[in-house]
């Protein structure tokens, strides 16, 4: 049976040459970039090769990009870094209530070290309103962390607008653009914020290559104390193989952004019009418009949903039900409470990330699977029951 | 020209087998292990094997491997995440002087939150003695941490003694085991410790391989906050092909461990009998039996280690000074001065660590080569000339 996978957000194949670009350095060019001799230079150059690309795609500064291992790390390191760094300022975080768990949790943890944190709430179709942020500024904020996109439900947040609050304040702001980046154009001149998460395994990158932009002259606190690396601000031998791999992946990005945009749009689209069509009782999650141009989440009603990922499983799709990070916790998204869903309906929650390889027959025989699947489940659904007993009076 | 590197601490090649094992993981089944579909079960039952492989090299438990993307942040989790999750406990820490800079420098950021440290001075061969340690407990003492073998000078610690003199206190024990793991028998039994960091790219895995044991039961706080992985003690994507790829290096490093440690002992006798002969003034750096395998350390008098770097480079030889982590600050190594040299002995550092592929006629080549290069660097140096001035009179 053929296998589609549609669950870009849990994890993507490498883009064409990126394993190519990686594998000399799992090989003859080993070296360590801190060592002196011609080995370590090889590899030196290989990293400054790469951090060009990563910062190309983001309209960045080489000297600004801190390699990390990945979107958690450099999201901890935003956070911590930051408010730890610039507590003299103030001790207020201010949070949307649909970040990642790792931001979420990073401050979390920071609260036992004395900060408080606000998190601004979301509309149905989790936007986070500017207005909501300035509200929750204090005199003591010191930080503000709103996500570029949400990938469990797609929203795109208006991060530009919500700098312009902050910084008439005086707040730092950071955004986590892990979902975002290397999927629909990232500008951090044009988002005016101070630090952005981003990583390549979201973008056809290897695993292990993640990056923090950080605004020139922003102070922050590393979080992997050690070694020289990253001007001393991420210590650790830098993983060189993931590096090249994650900056042959953002060349490519940047290359391939308005072509593959557009593809993945249509075939979204496609999707987000034909399942309804297929299904009753579907609800489109997240903005229409303002979404990562891969993913297509919906809530469907009088199921659960880790039923229906396993049913969809055996007829060969792939797909999930939110975060990876939190899937097999089998608990409410956070995200879809906070978008004013009640559990009935969240726990229907599924996700739909296309891949570059994704095709409009790959959707259709995904529009055409769904429908037996959903019956099946649905029969056996005592919430449907009683739902059409309800309907029948 | 053929190019003989001997700097297996600042990186390795990968082991036979190993990318072979990781191919897989970078292409088809390139599944998050958080997935509920096949793909992500695939990945997951990769992960599950890996650890494994890293639980037998040790002695440990599966459950008690904490996967982390190096060894930097292994010793950062280990000493953050026990010190702030026991600090009811107290706030003072016992490091050994020579700890490399992950350790050291994770403990000055825990000092910035309260906590004191207290460091033991260790004898010209690098060596911590039990009783300082026991000297250095403190009724509020928390966290001992004495790495098992020192990568810049070799010297293998009495890490088991020290964990008796500190579980006789009921202190908790941490060693960086870096260096040792996969090169020396590990065995987290019977050393007694409490946590333990290990990386596979000490040991021909690759970079973004690492772990830390934590004995079940031991509370530790996490360093990246975030998802449910590693029993949520570890946020983040887990990076299945560096992970499988040190269950891989691990397993060859368990079932070649004998033989290449005597291998490698004897091409290391080999060279640290025959530079000496080779060149005057020439002082092995740490202890002479108990040292790794593969590590040979020198104190080359009257010359600057980062020139002895690159004139041995030129000649096709790659060597390091001492930890990749530090090497291009060009400060006299922290370990170096704590055994008691002085500024001017130190700068001649030069270490040599051998990997599976070199030969006695690698070594040979090197003791041959060695003069030369050394008798041209000393005719420029002041020091020496000064010092055979002295000699005249």
């Amino acid at each position: 049976m053929k296998r589609i996978y549609l669950d870009h957000i849990a994890a993507t194949p490498l883009g064409p040459g990126v394993l190519e670009a990686m594998l000399p350095y799992f090989g003859e060019r080993f070296g360590n970039p801190q060592s002196l001799h011609s080995e370590g230079q090889e590899a030196a150059e290989a990293v400054a090769g790469a951090r060009e690309n990563v910062a190309r795609l983001i309209n960045a500064s080489e000297s600004e990009i801190l390699f990390t291992a990945g979107g958690t790390e450099a999201n901890n390191l935003a956070l911590k870094g930051l408010a730890l760094a610039n507590r003299a300022k103030g001790t207020h975080l201010v949070l949307s209530a649909v970040e990642h768990s790792s931001v979420l949790n990073a401050a979390k943890s920071l609260e036992k070290s004395g900060f408080t944190t606000t998190l601004v709430p979301v509309d149905q179709d989790a936007l986070v309103d500017p207005a909501e942020v300035e509200k929750a500024l204090r005199k003591e904020t010191v930080l503000v962390s709103v996500m570029l996109a949400n990938s469990e439900v797609g929203t795109i947040e208006p991060v530009a607008e919500i700098v312009k609050v902050a910084k008439a304040r005086g707040v730092l702001v950071h955004t986590d653009a892990v979902a975002a980046a290397g999927n629909i154009p990232v500008d951090v001149r044009a988002l005016g914020v101070d630090a952005l998460s981003l990583a390549g395994d979201q973008f056809y990158g290897p695993k292990g290559g993640a990056a923090l932009f950080l605004k020139k002259g922003t102070r922050l606190l590393p979080l992997l104390d050690g070694g020289i690396q990253e001007g001393g601000r991420r210590g650790g031998t830098e993983n060189v193989p993931a590096i090249v791999g994650f900056g042959a992946a953002a060349e490519l990005a940047a290359a391939a952004m308005a072509e593959r945009s557009a593809r993945m749009t249509a075939l979204r689209d496609r999707l987000i019009e034909g399942l309804p069509r297929a299904v009753d009782h579907i609800i489109l999650s997240g903005h229409r418009e303002r979404r990562l141009p891969h993913q297509a989440g919906f809530f469907v009603r009088f199921v659960e949903g880790e039923a229906m990922l396993l049913s969809l499983d055996m007829k060969g799709f792939a797909a999930s039900s939110g975060s990876a990070c939190t899937s097999k916790a089998l608990k409410a998204s956070h995200v879809h409470l906070a978008m004013g869903f009640d559990h009935a309906t969240v726990q229907g929650s599924l996700v739909f990330s296309l891949i570059d390889t994704t095709t409009a027959e790959d959707i259709d025989a995904l529009i055409e699977a769904f429908p037996p699947v959903i019956d099946r489940l649905r029969k056996m659904s005592p919430l449907y029951t009683e739902f059409l007993k309800e309907k029948g009076r």
